[in-house]
């Protein structure tokens, strides 16, 4: 089941600009990427999601003019944190002894390790660190996109600095890391719907050490 | 559903050691990595499967003892490729030549696009562009689990240079990102199993510009 939907999916080359995904499947796909397991549950990033069409044509500009992400109905922008700081990993600790409702030695022994190693660390490690997350959460959109029976194609071909000055993104915190247009392919133009998909023979992608 | 699946899903403190995933479960969840979406369609990284006993044990030695690499019944290694070479590039334009039984153009361009990108580039930056790709992978390794009913662990705690060196991935251009032991849940002693999962409200995880 999940299988056949992977397989259904591809990177939707064209998309049709007159069919609009509902708002309920968005939700969905949403749903999904914010219950992605992140490292040490910190959530280091978050998802811009974009509809007004003046925005997508700026992005369509520095994303080398491709037409999904103007003919999707919703660009979903993958955004990861640009450092930890104490703040941001205070702040997730703090939220899940709030929901739970009781503090945790064990869990407060880790707060202070990270506390004492990751604000200390240069930015960009931390943000490789973060942007990994982020891909696990682009992973499940992904997946969450194919059940919903919608398409989207996972695009790094974008200038992220220029999305992040488009999307004010710097002055949050965030550094775009992928986009994810959404949408209903189009009936016809599209180079790749009808292509096979490849994928390295499972036994050059797999070992066993048993 | 998935939503079901990814909220029955937790990141596993106490495997029971006494249950074993059967192989055909491990086999689907491969499979869904396998179809994962990566980078230009070069899946640039592999999954080393572990269940040899002795080998585990060496793992969990760099992995924080961690008791899950030992008491799942099977470890799965997330390793990216060290780096872009043109031969790893033309092998995977290759394949998906000899697959689709043709050569096209624009296809052809955008190798040759990668070649004068990607191989120039240090392999520092090549390795973390590949690592982000095998979680994409983790992220569908995670769903895929979930839907099997079986627990898996998604874990960064570990030594990647010890690991590289246990499972010689140096030799064979790869260096280890993540790992995720596949099992069953013990009946008891797992302290995260029943505490509540918590991830940041959605309005202030997604943000929206329509």
């Amino acid at each position: 089941m999940l299988i056949d939907r992977l397989n259904w999916r591809y990177a939707t080359k064209k998309m049709n600009p007159d069919k609009a995904v509902p708002e309920e499947k968005i939700a969905r796909i949403l749903e999904a990427v914010r219950l992605a397991p992140t490292s040490s549950g910190l959530q280091q990033f978050e998802v811009i999601v974009v509809t007004n069409a003046e925005i997508r044509e700026k992005i369509k500009a520095i994303a080398w003019n491709q037409e999904q992400v103007t003919d999707a109905s919703h660009l979903i922008v993958f955004a990861a944190w640009d450092n930890y700081t104490a703040d941001r990993i205070n702040g997730m600790f703090d939220l899940v002894n709030d929901e739970r409702g009781f503090r945790n030695e064990g869990w407060e022994a880790y707060r202070q390790m990270l506390l004492g190693t990751y604000p200390q660390r240069d930015a960009q490690t931390n943000f490789e660190h973060a942007a990994r997350q982020a891909y696990v959460g682009l992973g499940i959109a992904l997946t969450a996109a194919a059940f919903e029976e919608v398409d989207a194609t996972p695009m790094e071909g974008f200038d992220p600095d220029a999305l992040d000055a488009i999307l004010d993104l710097r002055a949050r915190g965030l550094r775009s890391v992928a986009i994810m247009p959404v949408g209903y392919r189009a009936d016809e133009g599209d180079w790749l719907v009808n292509l096979k998909k490849v994928r390295r023979p499972i036994g050059e992608f797999v070992s066993r050490i048993d």
